[in-house]
């Protein structure tokens, strides 16, 4: 073996003759030869070992890799400055697997086009055994539209290019652009118009009703709206983690994102391994209402996505809270939930949370959605009917009034038992103890008979705790808005809070986003908020009254009318932004140039003529 | 059924007497009642039905949900401004779980410390059956740390306190402030030193000790030190993705984040589910050198922690590829792997990634490390005997020279094959039929004992491409560094790596993050480089050679000796900077005012006289 391995050693160099050929092609350059090689004295004669092979055109080596590297880096930097899509329309091996999840949203064609890291063939061989057929058992649409990769499936290459165009539609043109609005069609469907598919008590639904409106029978006249525009909302990534919807929808033509809790039980399936043969698919049931780990995630990466392409988004919130079990706990439920808290953080446009009639939020679901977690974009509302609170009203019933202290009650306020209790005291005085047993027994059955209705009281009493009401008074609402009357009022919400962004945007007062503890960005909040005030100072001297301002349909309208005083006052604002900050560079560069005019004169040396003029009667 | 729930309707209201003493106590005002109510007509007399309950006193009710995301939202932003590390050292439940998280950095008391959403008794009542027994089944060490939520355990609240004073001694003081730097004491340690402890070809070892040598024998005498400092490496989430390790050390006092690869095969395991009888315990086996979802997640959160930390960091790479099997396609390991990526990219300090002895990287895997990923704070080395490549050279040899082109080439250089090739032809012409089954046989032996080693040479000849020699060739790592040097180089690299970063602080020239296309950005990139270029003239002028500015030790020497000259040299370009910033500043100032010589008189009104007066001259 031995001598092998030294032979093996051996066959890799070169002959003096030929090394010398070699570097004469080279013009005696050793340092442009296409090898590396270290003389070596073999039986006598002089041979070269090769070390190395550069080789002499690039090839397919490391400096690919280092392509595929640069290409990667900027990929992830794309995500999050531009739009990023994929359509993946043939197999995408290797580096192209991970720039598809690079650039994140990836549209993938159902057919021939899986998305791989190794072919299955290379598999089979590193595994010594014919495990699997093809790629699409590693890649295919079977793997990555269940585990989130793919957010969409298109059936042909054509159908993956219309999504993509479609997608495409709900996104601005360019980055920090006004939204794509879409002129509303007024033969197909109205702002005005009251959202008609109501959410019943105690009945489950599919929540995508909430948003698409429903057909009561067959012909178009029988639609039901929802809250968005008819046939305007386009699900995404619905193959995984069914317990949370996300898609993108449009409010009287405005695009916006949307996140709905799931209220009925989903089902999850968990593939066997091929690769273990002692593996079986598992099929999991989630429990509707509920966050588990994937919808965690899910949620929290529909929010990033939106936030990138630049969308308002709408949270219609349902869920009991966080599955905390030993199998979520350890599946990690507690990353991914604070994923959502960082995305909220993150997030730059107007976002509604919004808890519709019948659904609840408890605990902490609610905890990682509370506006305050981003109180610059985010504002809570709730309909009639939700429910907000700690535990659930059974739960908070059943600790602070237990069994026991019902029953107290009972007596306490009941006529009958009063009187029962009454006359057991005075058959206890006269000893009379057969009338002792048999009141005891009237107590008891009475007891009985009235537990169930003062446990529901109970349970009743607890529940107006968890009111929108109790919600608006402590102000963790901003409003209780009636659903059926939703979709008028957030669309000129939105509206106006687009039109507020605008504003702030003009001001370069954008949202702090990740970091607000950095004193710059507070102050940005703190500037955002004094302009609002000012704002409203302004509007008021112009004519405007409380009444009006409050409205959000009137004020854009107030607005519209008075749109040139209100440009100038931006601009006055603007201009005073920027005095300040001159101001402060100015004295920043005299303080730091310590008395030298020097430093100064560079700084205004290339200044126009007319510039230095100005700022010359300026400083007069 | 209908006429208790009716009843219980009525059950909440109030009488009309009752009312009225309410309401005098509220001095009239209704919307200052602790709760809301609407008359209705019960037997002909007025009642109050109660419809929310608000309370007089805050409770424990939506305001304190709203609390919690409050402080939520400030956690996710706390761990992106600071250095955030949370002590479990009792029951954290609920939204104290997800503070835990949301600052991610975690310290673990083993005993009674359970991190979990909801109670177990809740969970049993919940689920109608006893499943759980205590709280540490849901959130207990033996789940958090194996999930890597936990970062390191502790035996008792003493212990959490040193570990977490521990930790914090590898961190700045301040945002941004400089590295904590010990002093080393030389009779325990020194930077001079060769690393002793040397993997071999082939043999598997425990990676950890690359970084912290090892006793050759029971004294301290023996000690073979590592790459870092004696006794200064750290590991954290020890319990999560065994097939990479992480931590911290410090080279020569200077602390670092570390990342190295487990070249053994690592074992998982998958709990049984206890609300799931048919669920078992699952022991999942991990080969070394490949990234696997969980080891992938837990590279980038280390890297992500890292960065927050403002730590340089060094990753040891020996990585075979991404597990592209089905399991870990579906448990997205496309997914975590981006992250990889997305952590990169977000990186601000010095970062070196370096193969060591006997270590490849390969493919996908070199993919998510290289240093054009983000070059401004990246640099590439290897050591000797590294390897690195898209194919391992067994694999590449396969594929580009297959059997038969073995065989074909065995017959076109082996002497014995030549002349029995040459005797077949002549046994051909003469049709000698008995003599040329005879040669086909020796043909065929012949062949047969040339095959292997002619593989042998053609594996041989393909690791030839994937050396150390081709990667600098093709500039894809900055250096071949000798491992045995490796400690002294890189202490000497890193200190001037940081003194460079120094200076770009000083002048604003963070690197760029996450959003690189960004024009403004872009130029930050640019300005650095022009900045660098501007030193290195500089120092030349100054009588430095370039022999001295490569030698990251003789620089240094040579910066400490001109420190004011420096100080000066960098004051001046701070200037410049300066300049430009307020010349572009008074431009867009003097443009936006359009010829309104008012704004400007604001921009300087609240300058001094003094300020004036500098200005003034610098115009004149």
């Amino acid at each position: 073996m031995n001598d092998i391995l030294v032979l093996t050693r051996y066959f890799c160099l070169i002959v003096v003759d030929d090394y010398d050929k070699l570097l004469d092609k080279y013009n005696g350059k050793v340092s442009d030869l296409p090898v590396i090689c270290s003389p070596l004295e073999v039986s006598g004669q002089i041979r070269y070992v090769i070390t190395d092979i550069i080789g002499e055109e690039a090839d397919l080596g490391v400096e690919n890799l280092m392509g595929s590297g640069l290409i990667a880096g900027e990929t992830a930097r794309a995500y999050n400055d531009i739009f990023t899509l994929t359509l993946v329309v043939g197999r995408s091996v290797g580096i192209g697997a991970y720039l598809v999840r690079l650039g994140q949203r990836t549209i993938q064609k159902t057919r021939q086009s899986p998305i791989i890291l190794t072919g299955y063939q290379a598999l089979n061989k590193l595994m010594g055994r014919d495990i699997y057929t093809t790629n699409d058992q590693l890649g295919g649409p079977m793997i990555m539209f269940p585990n989130g990769v793919s957010h969409l499936l298109a059936e042909t290459h054509f159908d993956a290019v219309v999504k993509g165009l479609e997608w495409l539609s709900y996104v601005p043109s360019i980055r920090g652009a006004s939204l794509p609005m879409r002129q509303l069609n007024n033969s197909i469907d109205c702002i005005d118009r009251m959202v008609q598919f109501a959410p019943q008590k105690g009945v489950t639904y599919d929540p995508r009703l909430l948003l698409t409106g429903y057909k009561a029978a067959r012909d178009e006249s029988s639609w039901r709206g929802g809250f968005f525009d008819k046939n305007s909302f386009v699900e995404t990534l619905s193959g995984w983690a069914k317990t949370v919807i996300v898609g993108r929808g449009r409010l009287g033509g405005i695009p916006m994102g949307v996140i709905v809790t799931e209220n009925r039980t989903a089902e999850t399936t968990k593939l066997a391994d091929p690769a273990d043969p002692t593996s079986q698919e598992r099929l999991v049931q989630q429990a509707g209402g509920v966050w588990f780990p994937d919808s965690a995630y899910k949620t929290a990466q529909a929010l990033r996505d939106f936030n990138r392409e630049g969308l308002p988004c709408i949270i219609f919130a349902n869920w009991r809270g966080f599955s905390g079990g030993q199998r979520d706990m350890f599946d990690e439920v507690l990353k991914f939930g604070s994923m959502i808290v960082d995305a909220l953080v993150a997030y730059q446009q107007p976002l509604f949370v919004y808890i519709p009639p019948f659904a609840e939020l408890r605990g902490g679901a609610w905890v990682v959605v509370d506006s305050t977690i981003n109180a610059e974009v985010m504002e809570f509302y709730a309909a009639e009917d939700a429910r907000g609170g700690v535990l659930e009203a059974a739960g908070a019933a059943s600790i602070k009034f237990r069994d026991r202290e019902i029953v107290e009650t009972a007596h306490r306020i009941d006529p009958v038992l009063i009187q029962l209790d009454q006359l057991i005291k005075e058959a206890e005085k006269a000893g009379d103890n057969s009338q002792l047993e048999d009141l005891k027994i009237r107590i008891r059955q009475r007891e009985r008979s009235l537990f169930g209705v003062y446990q529901q009281v109970a349970v009743h009493f607890a529940d107006l705790h968890d009111t929108p009401g109790r919600m608006k008074a402590k102000g963790v609402i901003r409003k209780l808005v009636q659903w059926a009357e939703s979709r008028k009022y957030f669309y000129w919400r939105l509206r106006r809070r687009l039109r507020e962004f605008e504003l702030f945007n003009a001001l370069e007062l954008k949202p702090s986003g990740v970091s607000a503890n950095n004193t710059a960005e507070n102050s940005t909040a703190q500037a955002r908020k004094i302009f609002t005030a000012d704002l409203y100072q302004w509007a008021l001297s112009k004519g405007v009254t409380e009444e009006i301002w409050d409205d959000d349909h009137k004020v854009l309208l107030w607005l519209d009318n008075h749109v040139d005083e209100l440009n100038s006052f931006v601009q006055s604002k603007k201009n005073q932004v920027h005095a300040k900050t001159i101001t402060e560079k100015v004295r920043k560069l005299i303080q730091e140039s310590s008395g030298e005019v020097s430093v100064l004169k560079i700084a205004l040396a290339s200044l126009s003529t007319e510039e230095k003029v100005m700022l010359q009667q300026a400083l007069n």
